[in-house]
């Protein structure tokens, strides 16, 4: 019978803008929206041979130190080069022993390449790991802990390797999500915020909650705006966590440690599960700025806090000095989270199956770098050196520079890998925005591109304070090339201020 | 004020079992379930010295090739060392020229790795790559596409690149929910079937279309019993696609190319999104059997069919005869998708960024494998053909040692990794699980571990008819090791049968 009967011949389709899932539609995700898909199109055209007002297009739209033309460190990659031959197989089937007697290849590469082989099944990257992750990768995340908190204990059984940090904290929001209606769960997100937040909480039809950084105090988190963020919101939900994201994406201020303890106090006397995305903790530059772990401050406190508040820090591979996005690799360290739950957190990731091991390899490598003595220690200290010094450079430029253009102020970039400067939008730049049914900071970064070829995320996509406007601009590229780049900036800004005016 | 007060002392969690996503507690997923876990506690007791009715656990519960004992594809893993090398920037900075020079690399190895390169962004494994995947990557899929079925087009432009096939196959359900109540999206699954499906259906609360594979006919998909399914569905969902797995898993299966056009013409006529899981397309051994796509056949029945019909395919590099699970690797091809719901799917894949680029790179090679006449083709011919044909000598065997065993009754095992036989529970042993809260399959599969130290899936993990019992084992292990084991199974089943008669 079904054999017989035909359809019709314009059939309409089954899945349309109309009849998807709602939630995925309304998710906004400006770091990779029209601006970056014109970018795109603007590279084909130039390619193409159109002309346009500009030779190339600079993409500072996105965090990747590598598409910015960063080298790799060395060490990582002899590494894994080692591991992708799949050592012990290649030993087996004799196929090319060169790479294991070759003297080229460090001794420590290739000690912690056997390690890591061992812990895979059958010794091959090829097999399924467990779904929390290698057994061994995990061990030598807890011991980086330990070492990064001054002697601060961390359980490997506490280390979940995630598909770079977003996989973490999307997983972490998920296990939060419950409720109808009022008592929906809420999730408290700073703004600006990095917007794989909200496109999450979109998708997973939680409540976003906002709390505003101070601009006026370089971006830091206000306990009172927290407060005030948090009973409003009691109104309409059940506020249940914390995000923070220290240093900040894209606000790149770097907490206080008396900020964080605050932070905490909070969170401890509201009751909220505190999130904590640590993944710039290498990338701190500003003058008097450091680092100061949530666990750590945790710990500090005291056993009242650190036997009772729960936390989970994120971490990847993808920043830092070693910048590797492209692999993927994380990890969560979840603090007094309750057993059941977190048999339910393995669960979940394991319908996934496990995150790739090429990624927790590069993680192990990372958070287990060479030693003193070791054969790649100096080369090693010396890489990592050299990028971290040249993005502390690249960072105090371009707060300098952007500084020098009337209508722009950029706050200190005290740490991670962006700028986000304020920028001013005359009035008659507003109305012809209006006119073309844009947002004025769209409006404003879309003529960047077109006519200096720059590709910047407008501060809408972040969300910014109503009335103000801004920007998020990558500082990786070479220093010379970010001179260049912060001059179009200048020149462009200078010239549309004038055009509008 | 904040600072100056005290948590309470015994602060109750935030996010306990009772208050996490109701969504994410309600999913099973029985191949990594408690079995699993008691595999592993087995293991560590094994290795403290325990002593156990048996010497090692022959964990027989997932498709893990590697860690079963297969050797990686040489060819793969030669590339593998060469790109993870990051040959343009190992070159740039001279640290290992070696690698370059190295003449145990062949040259066809040594120039896709090249071309990879080249797309990435920084000429990095390190960068991330576009949403969608590596533009080169995705050419070399969409010509294998072509190669595969016979000359029908395939247009990079429809395909997806996925952290494996679960993470495509996850996310086309997620677009696809929608409504609420009696309109609430209704999937279509085979029962038995791969416990991802139900997982991911729990977790958007979609509602779970049961249709029942045809045990009687070697597990075959049934137009009647689809037809049945989908009228029952509709007193209470709104069914809107259909998911098949050819080959079968955990049941083997491989359908015949008529039944699939059928399936193709009852989801045209009822209006069904039609999603195509063939990961184990390389893996075929039953007499008579072949792999049909399901673009090739809908290609075939006219463009009545091909020019409307919404189909998506899945594919990966874990299965087959490369088994490289560990890499997450893998692609979906979308056939006939609505031009925005493609820029929604692309958006959604965006927040996660991409999946890992030496995923991707193993994608390119997998499906771009050496050619006759380049340096690798001879040895790589050799290394594929011995392992399909140790599968093909295992799924014969499995199904003949199961099928002596009275009470155990095995389809053969047409395609995929797995046998899933019928188990007859004798009556003492079903009241003796009931005794103990568990499912007559848990129960008996519990029992074979704990004295045969095997771990297989029961079949209630899968879903089966009410009243019948199977279970899923792998048929991986080398051919030796498979002898021991079948050899155990068959043993224990006696003796458990024997035990509750």
């Amino acid at each position: 019978a079904a054999g017989s009967s035909k359809p019709q011949v314009a059939r309409a389709k089954v899945l349309t803008i109309d009849t998807m899932n709602p939630t995925v539609k309304n998710a906004k995700y400006a770091v990779r929206g029209p601006i970056v898909a014109r970018a795109a199109e603007l590279e084909r055209e130039l390619n193409e041979g159109m002309k346009k007002p500009f030779d190339e297009v600079i993409k500072a739209n996105i965090g990747d130190a590598h598409a910015m033309g960063q080298q790799p460190i060395t060490f990582f990659r002899q590494f894994n080069a080692i591991i992708h031959a799949d050592f012990y197989n290649a030993l087996a089937i004799c196929s090319y022993p060169e790479l294991l007697n070759d003297s080229t290849f460090p001794e420590d590469a290739k000690s912690r390449a056997y390690r890591i082989l061992q812990s895979c099944g059958g010794n091959s990257m090829g097999s399924y790991s467990a779904s929390q992750g290698i057994d061994s990768v995990r061990q030598d995340v807890a011991r980086y802990i330990e070492r990064r908190d001054g002697g601060v204990p961390s359980d490997p059984d506490n280390i979940f390797l995630t598909t770079g940090a977003c996989d973490g904290i999307m997983t972490m929001l998920k296990l939060l999500v419950c409720g109808e209606g009022p008592t929906r769960t809420g999730i408290m997100i700073p703004i600006p915020h990095y917007p794989m937040y909200s496109a999450t909480l979109v998708e997973l039809a939680a409540v976003q909650v906002n709390y505003y950084l101070n601009e006026e105090k370089c971006w830091s988190v206000d306990i009172s705006e927290l407060k005030r963020a948090l009973d409003e919101a009691r109104h309409y939900c059940n506020p249940r966590a914390l995000c923070i994201v220290n240093p900040g994406n894209p606000t790149s201020q770097v907490e206080t440690r008396q900020c964080i303890e605050d932070v905490i106090r909070f969170a401890a006397k509201e009751r909220l599960f505190l999130m904590a995305d640590e993944v710039y903790q290498d990338n701190v530059y500003g003058h008097g700025c450091r680092f100061h772990s949530f666990k750590t401050v945790l710990f500090e406190m005291g056993p009242e806090y650190s036997n009772t508040m729960e936390l989970v820090s994120f971490h990847s591979t993808s920043k830092g000095y070693m910048g590797e996005c492209g692999f993927r690799g994380g990890y969560m360290e979840v603090i007094n989270m309750d057993d059941e739950v977190k048999a339910e957190l393995t669960k979940l990731l394991s319908v996934r199956l496990c995150s790739p091991v090429p990624g927790q390899a590069l993680v192990d490598l990372v958070f287990n770098p060479p030693q003193p003595g070791e054969p790649s220690y100096d080369n090693f200290i010396k890489e990592r050196t050299a990028i971290l010094s040249a993005l502390e450079e690249k960072a105090k430029l371009t707060e300098q520079v952007l500084n020098t253009v009337p209508g722009i102020s950029c706050n200190p970039v005290q740490g991670a890998m962006f700028c986000f400067p304020r920028i001013t939008i005359p009035e008659k730049a507003m109305i012809e925005a209006t006119e073309q049914g844009q947002q004025p900071d769209v409006f404003y970064c879309m003529k960047m591109l077109e006519e200096a070829g720059i590709c910047v995320i407008p501060g809408s996509g972040f969300g910014q304070k109503e009335g103000t406007y801004h920007f998020r601009m990558t500082i990786l590229p070479p220093i010379d090339k970010l001179q260049i780049l912060l001059n179009k900036v200048k020149e462009f800004h200078q010239k549309f201020t004038q055009k509008y005016s």
